[in-house]
């Protein structure tokens, strides 16, 4: 069985490119006991991947060069040695960008396809919806009134955290994208109160007139210029969660002064603001089940909606990666790497 | 009644100097119903006043120009038409920089001088022990086995970071401070395991060299190089509290690049740091009475030590002041401004 696979071959130094990635097939081994034979159907970009192509220290193993790239991923069973998996089974898996793969079936979870669209299970009804519920009410410890600001309000992570904001109670749910449609579109759709753009010159009076009684929670996706925004209108007790930094995961952090180190310290003492990273990893097992039964609820009933943003075939998964990382794409990144027999 | 007072005339831009302050005798109102009259006997200085000599935004309202200087102070009462205080009670109030006071009994506190010496109670059994407590324990969320480092080490907050977190079953609990016999100090005396100088030129290998295992949770008092050190040794999950800032207070925030922001950002993300800024009136009212029972406890069975800086006289509280934003004092800072009638 041959598996049509995207390896990484060279570390960029800025935005991946074409010599980043090498598409070929490969051989997969014959399936041995306790089994099983994917075929590859959703395949989730996320701007985490940036990251791992860097040969640094951080929360990851950096992708290894010459492997699969790295990703996670929905598939149906086409084989199996494994009892407790039959041939037909939808999976979700870390099976990587690939077109079909073996695996012993740890880490793999069965998927229900009545209970939501099976391309959810990597995006609203997975690890970014429960990024964005970890990161709003975990580690931002939302509570009702608040005025929660949102960058990459359009995205996986964003529109989750702007929805959720809403439900749980907000005073104000402002969103900050890029292109107009983002912004209406998270307006419009998703009941956000307003969206600024970071394109605009005006951007931190645009998010001031937004929030005009301060920001009590600023979830930070982006970093740069839309943070310097942000964080000159936190209020005292002000939490920003820190999940991503999308602006500098291309050209690493820029130390071109002014130093503004000092002064976000002396922010953080006099405001007692509290700024802290996280990963969906470290806290999904403690959460994992309150977000399914609850945001699974919102979901079905329609209170949290998502978009999708579909590539289709696995060859164009590198060009649609970049395109995420210049925020190309307009709701999750997804490739469709084979049908999907779920969807009409 | 006359008393002897320093007021507050001038907001210095870098250091408080000696038009800063104007030092003369006022008459004090006749005591009304409910008054009480006291007479100063300690004043504590203590950095949180410099940022109060600045007309900004800040977590409290600026001194008031041409106002007496406030702060804490012990005193003891000397006529009363209060029924709530009798003469010759000790009291605990904020009296300000000044030899007498008038009060309504409102925010006073009876203190018993068999319980601590009166002069603690602005001091390790007061405003900074509290400040440590909370910083360490609920800012902090310290755990047995972390490694802890603290900056202004010897002061009145940073010494009782370093001795409760060894208390609380820290790995390694290392200080950092200026002087020599400061770092001496909190190894010998405090028990410390190690001490660095912020002015040595290694200290980032320093302090590296003191914490092999990197650091859990650091305790910003300073500011500057000293947070650039730490900050580079600081583990996954680790924790900084963010005190104070005493190297800014002066000069306020440099702008000089390179920017540091964006690396820091990187790393908050990376190793999901909490940065969290408190103050501890925000806090005090939750902790005030564990503190008291459990500090109290180890003050007076001798696990807990405490050193003193004894400034005589009210008129040389701008001077002491100075010396205090500059690192001069040696252990907590006070001023005596009139004889303590328990001492003997």
């Amino acid at each position: 069985m041959k598996s049509l696979q995207v390896r990484f071959v060279k570390r960029p130094t800025g935005e991946p490119t074409a010599d980043t990635f090498e598409i070929g097939e490969a051989e997969l081994p014959a399936l041995g006991d306790g089994e099983i034979l994917v075929r590859i159907i959703w395949l989730s970009l996320d701007p985490y991947m940036r990251g791992r192509m860097d040969d640094k220290r951080s929360y990851a193993q950096p992708q290894a060069l010459g492997a699969v790239m790295q990703g996670g991923t929905v598939g149906q069973v086409v084989e199996s040695r494994n009892p407790k998996f039959a041939e037909g089974d939808f999976v979700l898996g870390m099976f990587g960008w690939q077109s079909h793969a073996v695996s012993d079936g740890a880490m793999v979870r069965k998927l229900d396809p009545a209970v939501a669209p099976l391309s959810t299970w990597v995006g609203v009804m997975g690890m970014p919806g429960l990024t964005a519920y970890i990161g709003l009410l975990d580690v931002g410890e939302m509570k009702a009134g608040d005025t929660v600001a949102v960058s990459a309000a359009s995205g996986a992570v964003g529109s989750v955290v702007g929805q959720l904001a809403r439900i749980k109670g907000a005073k104000k749910v402002v969103g900050i994208a890029g292109a107009e449609e983002k912004c209406r579109f998270v307006v419009d759709e998703l009941g956000f109160d307003a969206c600024v753009s970071h394109r605009s010159a005006s951007l931190r009076d645009d998010l001031k007139a937004a929030c005009p009684d301060g920001i009590d929670i600023y979830f930070e996706n982006v970093g740069g210029p839309t943070l310097d925004a942000a964080l000159s209108l936190m209020n005292p007790f002000g939490r920003i969660p820190v999940c991503g930094m999308i602006s500098m995961y291309n050209t690493g952090p820029s130390t071109e002064g002014p130093d503004r180190l000092p002064s976000l310290m002396r922010r953080v003492l006099t405001d007692r603001l509290k700024i802290q990273g996280f990963i969906v990893s470290d806290r999904a097992a403690q959460h994992q089940k309150a977000f399914i039964e609850e945001v699974g609820g919102y979901i079905r009933d329609g209170r949290i909606k998502y978009r999708e943003f579909v590539t289709e075939g696995l060859e164009n998964a590198p060009r649609a990666f970049a395109g995420l990382l210049r925020g190309e794409n307009f709701g999750k990144q997804l490739v469709k790497v084979s049908d999907d027999p779920t969807l009409g």
